[in-house]
């Protein structure tokens, strides 16, 4: 991957803060929108999911999904020229005793800091997507396979 | 639903250009991005698709598939109050001798006046996804399961 296209699945990673949640709903794919938040080494992305969303169920009867992560249309450029990312992985529940929990919690406050209350809501939990795989669309033509490797280095990229 | 939801879901409908494409990939849920447009009466979807792309190659395999249609965040609000859609059907290939071909080149055409070169690329084709079930949100608490019908009904509101 080129130096730019680096810099910008830095900057989309970074910069948004809504994905395109896929999830397995009898045995068919369902796509719902999510916020999510990542540890500044984007090894773990965390999403604050209701038990009570179609998403929720679904990740806890199969936990494989994908995060859709794109660049906002402002309708000013074709789309196939707007960045995104895939990404695949499993989500699992992270519990208030899992040696992550509280740094994930921050982590996913410092990007909603008004969500603070769902946290206390019996139903939210935060979920841990790992990426395994993932495939990022800088552009036409600018298409590439990026691996958890990749995400690592990417990670490490300032504006 | 209410009056305001039916309202909400024929204008996201009507107005967004991308949706959140979901797609099974060795059994499991990808998601991608693309552009898509709709007949008037909200019975069927179009997208353009490259068999190039994984999107392509994975409902070729298996058609099932789910979109995602959101608001766009532009960061004025809370992204649970957001309106967004699920829908879920499958995929099929209009080709050039499907009754609907003209109709479905037309609609996508308009939406996507720019892209009438993809056309003629070899790799690009039409596919019509029929929604067979749908989700939608229309804010905090106000989610609804829509049927076929609660589209056509939606599709026949004017702003």
């Amino acid at each position: 991957m080129d130096a730019d296209s680096q810099q910008l699945l830095a900057r989309l990673l970074r910069t948004q803060r809504l994905a395109a949640l896929g999830t397995l709903r009898d045995s068919a794919p369902s796509v719902s929108m999510i916020g999510f938040s990542s540890f500044q080494d984007l090894s773990s992305v965390f999403i604050l999911a209701s038990r009570l969303a179609y998403h929720t169920q679904d990740i806890l009867k199969d936990p494989r999904c994908s995060l859709m992560i794109a660049e906002t249309d402002r309708g000013e450029r074709e789309p196939q020229n707007l960045a995104r990312v895939t990404l695949r992985g499993e989500a699992t529940p992270v519990h208030e005793e899992d040696p992550q929990y509280d740094e994930a919690r921050k982590c996913f406050l410092k990007k909603f800091p008004e969500s603070g209350f769902l946290f206390e809501l019996g139903d939210f939990s935060l979920y841990r997507i790992t990426p395994k795989t993932g495939r990022f669309v800088a552009g036409v033509g600018r298409t590439f396979n990026i691996s958890v490797e990749d995400l690592r280095r990417v990670s490490t990229l300032t504006d």
